[in-house]
């Protein structure tokens, strides 16, 4: 062939091959498990949304990041038609879910109405695939629609332990006064009604301000003390010698906002009053107060442990969209930062609505997730092949007598992979192809086994380094039958199932 | 709200809502762990891929079908600068497939290699939604690389068998000689090189006119006897005026062509007997008829039944890569045509390597599939709801004592929704909830069992008629204590254990 096409994949998007896929089914599995266990039923939506739905809701930011569709023989602008098919990729799966409650809310939906949703999205920003930002990436969300208690906030919570835990992970420690935080994760919350009762006591009540604020603050765990107070007063220029607009605080209400984000405590109770003491005495602050102590008497309420969620008054979350409670989960000493986030939207469904519906959630980013579980070492016991058994192909015998063995033994429930490879007939380098896949045991129907209506079922987990640089049959019968049986034909599965037990 | 967006998908896209993503989840289930079973693993790709990568691999009409993407920012023609941005939106998971072994093959991956992919994909054409026909849709496939032996051919029909008879679907049986189908599947098989052979027996040895004639008879069960000669012939109007081109074959070759296709027999063997008379006495025929003939031995061992693959000369599968055995499976009496597609494509690795690779796969339709079994009214067991049992939040108590019945059920295993909706407190609301949403227990704890330690638990299968019309937490009372028991608090997971069992 004289023109290839280069197999390749697009700049910022990526194949997972097997032992990736395994992994993540896996993972996917459990979480869903404990999505289920909560009640969350599943929903899917299409990966395309008209422009109007995903544009404006989160921020500018996302809509510039928007990947545009058109139809092969869309018009263009030389036929004199407009090129704006008003077509794109969803960038999150919280947006089309506002939809979906506008659009089947009351008919098809109930509510309080708990749903699970696992998807792609998209976004066209700068991949930065070692540290696992690509342009493509799977979220699994899990939000409840309908309620504006604070008990659905502490589901959200809950059900992200769970989903945690069900992974094997542990609460992180916190390492003395350091600010590190042991191997583990750990779910931070706080609410935006809080820190707005602070800044109004601070005199700031403009809500384009106060957002401000929050997008600085955000930034805590990113740049430096000085940075942060410049970005809070008057600006700073960045490396690159572009310059940073500031909120334009003077120092005071700057010190008393570092000072209010700082506060840390041992419990989360110890956390609230601490940050009481700072907030003025006013209905806006009270009511707040309020709200995040329920909230906080529902998490252990729901056994959710201090080391598990702990109130962090500095989270922010930059989204638009957050009208109270926020979260973000974090792997700590995983390398790849938040790998959870969400709090309560109750303005993105009256987008879509004249009926406003209070709604809460968190979405999971999958991929993170996986790349954080392999940095902290977690085994999730997945091999890297789903049969147990394979089935050789012998030289000198029809090959229907392995398919039919194979038959069989699929029909006592025994994952079974029959070869069929380009080598068959040659014995050592199906049993190099086993090994290497990871098979527990190989069945074989050579001429000798056919004459004498016997079969041999070889352990392949036993004697591994006396089978090395074996490449054919007789090799492969010189080398010693450790682990390997000859019995008669009729005692295939039980065979078989002993040594794989 | 003035200015709201319209909840809406987009023509030709769906939303799948939960009691149709319960089903699918469960359908998936069943059929992965049929795939996982016969030794195949998990792979993902891209939703987008390089036009080059696309474009060419399915023919015209799939090139046609592509959705084009551009990033939101990228340069349009009055930027003096192309609008090609060179990405589209993949039509199917075979040519990623083939994309991939270019790409692994022999570094990541081994051959054989057996990948299953269940992966949206996109077609640009003209939805049919009340014939399952959308432009997002769902494919499950299952396919062998590295592998020419006929036994790999086998080893796709014997998995999809086993798919769909996972699903607890059954090999249809002919009604009597109307070739009419009773309800159940049917995979019908047939080889395009038998075909070829046959044609070439003809003197049709061009492989653009034999695609033709292929194509055309693809068309057998849609249109009329008369129709399809003049198709294999001079060409034809249809309804609307417009000319559709013949092969301009003659009578003589017409009739011939449409006697081979026709052959049916009660059994596979009989059907290639009948077919066999009818081929040339030459080479390409002998080893068309020796691979088609061991491939049924293969169907055999693998206990594959006549009644659930049959040898059908007439199928040829439109799609321009197959090179040997073609596969379609059919539900019949279930209104929405084929299921399953799929075939030999020994060329297609070669458009992105020099090195051949042999591969043969199917591929499972699984929007249709689902469709297929509603309207068999085959039922797979999938409730409305996740959870078994639902903690209500009774008036006048802390709602905290809801949240921690709900954590200690959830702690022993027992799938649990505690309730957040608005109706906080209003029983019957409550009780109408979790009827409707089918949970089978419901659990109360509310002043008067606080005081006496005790739970009330209520079997929600039990007596739902006496239930009808409740409204508060009174009336509830009063209409009875059908399947409802009031237990030491102590007794919660016991008895809820009992009721839900």
């Amino acid at each position: 062939m004289s023109r290839l096409v280069r197999p390749q994949t697009l700049r910022g998007f990526r194949d997972l091959l097997p032992e990736e896929m395994l992994l993540r089914n896996e993972v996917v599995d459990r979480i869903r498990r404990v999505y289920e266990s909560f009640g969350f039923v599943p929903l899917d939506t299409p990966v395309l949304e008209s422009l109007p739905t995903l544009i404006g809701s989160g921020g500018d930011e996302a809509d510039k990041q928007i990947f545009h569709v058109t139809e092969a023989g869309a018009p263009t602008p030389e036929d004199g038609e407009s090129t704006v098919a008003g077509v794109g990729m969803r960038f999150d799966l919280t947006v089309p879910f506002a939809r979906i409650i506008a659009q089947y809310h009351p008919q098809q939906l109930r509510l309080p109405f708990r749903r699970y949703h696992i998807g792609q999205v998209f976004r066209a920003d700068e991949p930065q695939p070692e540290q696992g930002r690509f342009r493509q990436f799977t979220q699994f969300d899990c939000d409840i629609a309908g309620s504006s208690a604070v008990a659905a906030d502490a589901e959200i919570v809950a059900v992200m332990v769970g989903a945690l835990e069900a992974l094997g992970l542990q609460p992180s420690v916190p390492l003395g006064d350091t600010g590190e935080n042991g191997p583990g994760y750990f779910i931070r919350v706080n609410n935006r009604k809080l820190v707005d009762a602070f800044l109004a006591g601070l005199g700031i009540t403009e809500p384009a301000v106060a957002r401000h604020v929050l997008r600085v603050l955000d930034k805590a765990d990113k740049i430096s003390g000085p940075a942060l107070r410049a970005e809070l007063g008057e600006g700073r220029f960045d490396q690159s010698g572009d310059r940073i607009p500031g909120v334009g605080l003077a120092a005071e209400p700057i010190a008393a906002i570092l000072d209010f984000a700082a506060v840390r405590q041992d419990t989360r109770a110890k956390v609230v009053d601490d940050l009481a003491a700072r907030l003025p005495d006013d209905e806006q602050a009270a009511a707040a107060l309020a709200e995040v102590r329920e909230l906080l008497g529902h998490l252990e309420a729901l056994g959710v442990s201090e080391a598990a969620a702990r109130f962090d008054p500095s989270l922010a979350r930059g989204l638009a969209y957050y009208t109270g409670t926020v979260y973000e989960g974090t792997l700590a000493q995983a390398g790849v930062g938040s790998v959870i986030g969400g709090g309560r939207y109750d303005g993105l469904v009256s987008r879509f609505s004249d009926e406003p519906v209070a709604a809460v959630g968190a979405s999971i980013g999958l991929d993170r997730l996986i790349t954080g579980l392999r940095n902290l070492g977690i085994e999730l016991g997945t091999a890297a092949t789903t049969a147990d058994v394979i089935v050789l192909v012998m030289p000198g015998v029809e090959a229907t007598h392995a398919a039919r063995a194979a038959h069989e033994l699929r029909q006592a429930g025994l994952a079974t992979e029959l070869f069929v490879g380009e080598a068959i007939g040659k014995v050592g380098k199906q049993l190099a192809y086993a090994n290497a896949q990871g098979f527990r045991a190989a069945v074989m129907i050579g001429s000798k086994e056919l004459k004498e209506d016997t079969v041999t079922v070889k352990d392949l987990r036993a004697g591994i380094e006396a089978r090395t640089g074996i490449t054919d049959n007789s090799e492969f019968r010189k080398a010693g039958s450790s682990g390997q049986q000859v019995v008669p034909r009729s005692e295939l599965v039980a065979t078989v199932s002993g040594v794989i037990r």
